[in-house]
């Protein structure tokens, strides 16, 4: 068991990154590849452009599992499998829209016993949100990637395409 | 004398990994441990709960002293100490709202002949803010990184917890 | 022939990183300066204010051609020469204020067989802009950023005025 998380701000190639990283691992370890796919299809043209961009890119090795709120039980009996979950930031705020805590489910998902594949959203950056709720989201992804990069073997910094390990070796 | 900076983004963990290092300088050097806290307490209760969970979190070995704008002038008494300054951009912004100039009082402050421990802010990131305060804070904040980077004999980039020197050495 | 390219975000330092590294490759190779200028001088005060203090700040010893949308044809005459370009954000802001695509003019500016310095922003950081342009103007930065340093020889990261190299050597 594994974690290897890619953190990156918007656009900065983290997805296809760690795409090429989950395929690489199922290759190295035989493993079968599953695809997280944490977005709720809504009417959201922007939101589903984008889905259906990373979908076409995607490689066909994966089987796609779609489960916007309890990841944890979604995977778990995949345990021996790579699973790439893109993106942790869609997946909080999913939660929040839920008004769900995101405590225990993300201690459920850290604990899986598989190869897991995170990609997260950097979105520390900038001067402090107007807005109250893009402020909660700021601070909340904050405290998740802090967990998660505790937890994780490997955490890889993802600028303009450019991976830096940041934390563990490839 | 030295002075080492923790620079991140909002929630990356800087101020824990900058108290941390605080505590071991102290314990090293056998010298006493100040924190001094910039942000003014007032009737924003979100920044209220923010300065109670740091104060609830600090180690109960630092002395507080209480200095919104003339930092030099409030640490001078304790050049023999270890000197936790958390944060420069609490103190801009203090600067910015009483219409104070920051360029002395930061000359000031890196000429002080104590270890200090400085936690700053990264709001290089994103697009530009609509609002020209926001701007102003951003590239005023930019420049006080810049210098404070130049005198520093360490510069740790913090990221979910992790920390980067991208200068000097621990 | 060589790209190299100084990404970071607003008011890091990029700027004058990068006119040193120009200088200093110019010295080296005996080649002409050359400064490509991408802004456009309008009644926007902040932006006019900014222009100026970069050009007062620059050497003399740039020859300054400016162009805010053609960039390949503009520096293909001086293909012997050292071209330093600040920035690329702020033509691809000319170019969708244009409502031109700039996907053909970024493969004719790589593939100029010039020593180019670029200075490019990162903006992937901070959470989504509420502004639909904002979030194009992020993701096409993005993507843009990728394709410079897929292409680049270096990438330096510049935070607080430090540089990072993230690909390739000095």
């Amino acid at each position: 068991m594994s974690i290897i998380c890619f953190l990156g701000g918007a656009r900065s190639g983290k997805s296809a990154l760690a795409e090429t990283r989950a395929l690489a691992e199922a290759e190295r370890s035989k493993k079968p590849l599953i695809y997280l796919a944490t977005a709720v299809v809504d009417d959201d043209a922007e939101m589903l452009a984008r889905i259906e961009r990373h979908k076409t890119a995607r490689s066909p090795q994966f089987q796609t599992i779609e489960e916007p709120l309890y990841l944890a039980q979604a995977i778990k009996p995949h345990e021996n499998a790579v699973i790439l979950l893109d993106s942790v930031g869609i997946w909080l705020g999913n939660m929040m829209m839920g008004e769900l805590d995101w405590r225990d489910e993300l201690e459920a998902l850290l604990a899986i016993r598989a190869t897991l594949i995170l990609v997260s959203d950097d979105v520390s950056g900038g001067i402090i949100p107007d807005n109250a709720l893009a402020r909660r989201f700021r601070d909340e992804m904050g405290l998740i990637n802090q967990q998660i990069a505790a937890t994780a073997n490997e955490v890889i910094y993802v600028t303009a395409g450019i991976a830096t390990h940041i934390k563990g070796k490839p």
